[in-house]
């Protein structure tokens, strides 16, 4: 157990999405994100169709789910809920209908997230015993080959950490009046890509030690299409105005300006290209399947009002902005963002955003991808 | 999966102890259930060391220990870690160093309890994967089987649910006046003996489908001691003093006395004798070991000052005050209680109370135990 007290100490950035109901909480403003869910379901049910082997199961018959990144819900049990009915229905497709199992289901995010609610909102009548399991998914949070089906959705952007480099003034990466990497010096995108390289194969390693035998696991990522540069990607454009806004109220005298230069939202939007190439590099899972959502319908809802759209960037990122410049300025820039936002709203038209799902199956021996000597690599950058 | 959703829908009731770290935080407030988890320390390793069947552990090499009624830390922390160590050296005292297991830690507690609090407050060079469980545990919260060692402390003496006869002004059991049995009519005391009677079969039944195969189950209750009436128990007494408290603010209509009439707390001391006495007739587990712990010095501590005492019963009680009073009472009302202790040093040494350790193994076929038709009662008593 050397190994996971390593892990477990490692200090990854936290940054829950707004906890609570109230009305600039993620519970109240991740429609979007349930859209993405939706979008997902019949993939990941043909996933569980088609990939997943029953046979494998473990004779304790539980079956073991786990969504990385979960957030506060409803997201996270609409996820959960279809997963479960996939399975069970493979088990009835195979005439095991008396040997369906029971199910775990664990919901992982930051130790910072809001599981006081979480679990408070969770379906009464569900079908499965829950359990909460703070930590970064960028570590191990689960014992050794525990889980039959890894879920993440609209997670996997989320670096473990901003890039050392890009806050460093002394650095040629120092990204100064900046908040994204998308609109910055090669030198910036170069610290970004080497983050998110990083994070995915301390990511996929992970996985590699928990990952059941016989298991899948079922990626939604929001990123850009392949080819697509990060300035064109939409979601940089729509941060990248809140970091004019910031340096609006810099000019101001609202903020000052070296805490907008040392400040640096840690999102990254990979392609599809980007994240097979993560698996390759890693070697401990194959890609059985890699392709975009539908055009997710509720992106209408959330661009068609820019105070729609203002709180829903406002619920992710907050708790950044607030840890950084504190309360005070909060309602003042969202509300600033709303504005620059009617002011643009060829912004929603003009930029590329997809979410593609991707799906993959352990290929090596656990104790193969074990030995490779990645916790070191994690130790380092701390 | 039938039986799980039945299950999981039971709505217990929820008392959490005080969250967060505050001054009246039960976190804060805990010294002497501190004291009964060191007290029980060498007790719960001579357990794992006679008794710990380590050969019957399941081939994914992962143990399981599930706190039940956690609440907040760090007492759980210190517990569970106790618990580590010792089948750590289980392992080690039987020549398989290497094939020392990789754990997996369960904290459970009611819904309502401050998890968010707990998770930022673990250890963060532990040696276990944790999770957060919420869930009444007269209830199952757990997969069939997968549980390998259970630790309760200091929880078992809060009843599912306040009787309902108690609190029906219609009822021969109606308990005006007063808050808790122990000075009450025959027929209030004899609903709360039903309730706990009652309650210690749902829990042995629940623990009995959750426990792996050759796992422990180690409880550590606050009782009293075998034939001491209730009202001399030193918790009762302690507890009927608040509720004459709390008449008296009904006296000076400070709170309405109906309010009081239909108070209760849903608390019930029982003695060795009568946990012996619920195992044998639940017919799952069989008593390897019932033994008083040492007397707690924290006790002395608890008691030397009426100031910590009455600190120390807020932060257990006043969730439900609260509850039933509202939030402008509780001041008022323990700064009175703090009164009363002041005038009546002799609470503390008139009244008798122990800490008492049982230890239960699984004894049956855990599909025997299932088949009881148990799930119906629970149901029925909702």
């Amino acid at each position: 157990m050397a190994a996971a007290e390593a892990e477990t100490s490692m200090s990854a950035e936290a940054y829950p999405m707004k906890g609570g109901d109230g009305p600039n909480s993620y519970a109240k403003n991740s429609a979007y994100q349930r859209g993405v869910v939706d979008a997902a379901q019949q993939l990941i049910s043909r996933a569980i169709a088609e990939n997943l082997d029953v046979e494998k199961l473990p004779s304790s018959n539980t079956f073991c789910i786990a969504d990385l990144g979960c957030s506060i819900g409803p997201n996270t049990f609409i996820a959960v809920q279809n997963i479960l009915e996939a399975v069970e229905i493979k088990y009835q497709g195979q005439g095991l209908n008396s040997h369906i199992p029971e199910f775990h289901v664990f919901f992982n995010d930051h130790t910072l997230n809001d599981f006081n609610t979480l679990f408070q909102s969770l379906p009464t009548r569900r079908r499965y015993y829950a359990a909460g399991v703070p930590g970064s998914f960028y570590v191990r949070v689960f014992p050794n080959a525990s889980i039959h089906f890894f879920h993440s959705s609209c997670a996997l952007q989320w670096l473990s950490r901003v890039p050392k480099e890009v806050v460093d003034r002394n650095s040629p990466a120092w990204n100064k009046g900046r908040i994204v990497y998308s609109n910055s010096t090669d030198e910036v995108l170069r610290a970004y890509e080497a983050q998110h390289a990083e994070d995915m194969e301390c990511f996929l390693h992970a996985r590699a030690q928990e990952i059941a035998n016989g298991g899948l696991m079922v990626l939604i990522i929001p990123g850009r299409p392949n080819g697509t540069p990060h300035s064109l990607s939409s979601v940089n454009q729509a941060h990248q105005l809140l970091g004019s806004c910031l340096m609006d109220l810099a000019m101001k005298g609202v903020v000052q300006e070296e805490k907008v230069d040392s400040f640096n939202i840690p999102l990254y939007y990979m392609s599809p290209q980007e994240l097979e190439a993560a698996v390759e590099k890693n070697g401990c899972f194959s890609t059985q399947r890699i392709e975009n959502l539908p055009r997710v319908s509720a992106l209408d809802i959330v661009t068609k009002s820019s105070q729609v759209f203002a709180s829903h960037v406002r619920a992710a990122t907050e708790g950044l902005v607030k840890q950084q410049f504190g309360d005070n300025i909060l309602d003042e820039l969202y509300d600033l963002y709303r504005k620059r936002l009617e002011e643009q709203p060829s912004i929603f038209e003009s930029g590329k955003a997809i979410n593609f799902l991707v799906e993959l199956e352990a290929v090596f021996e656990q104790n193969r991808c074990f030995s490779k000597n990645v916790l070191n690599q994690i130790s380092s950058t701390d």
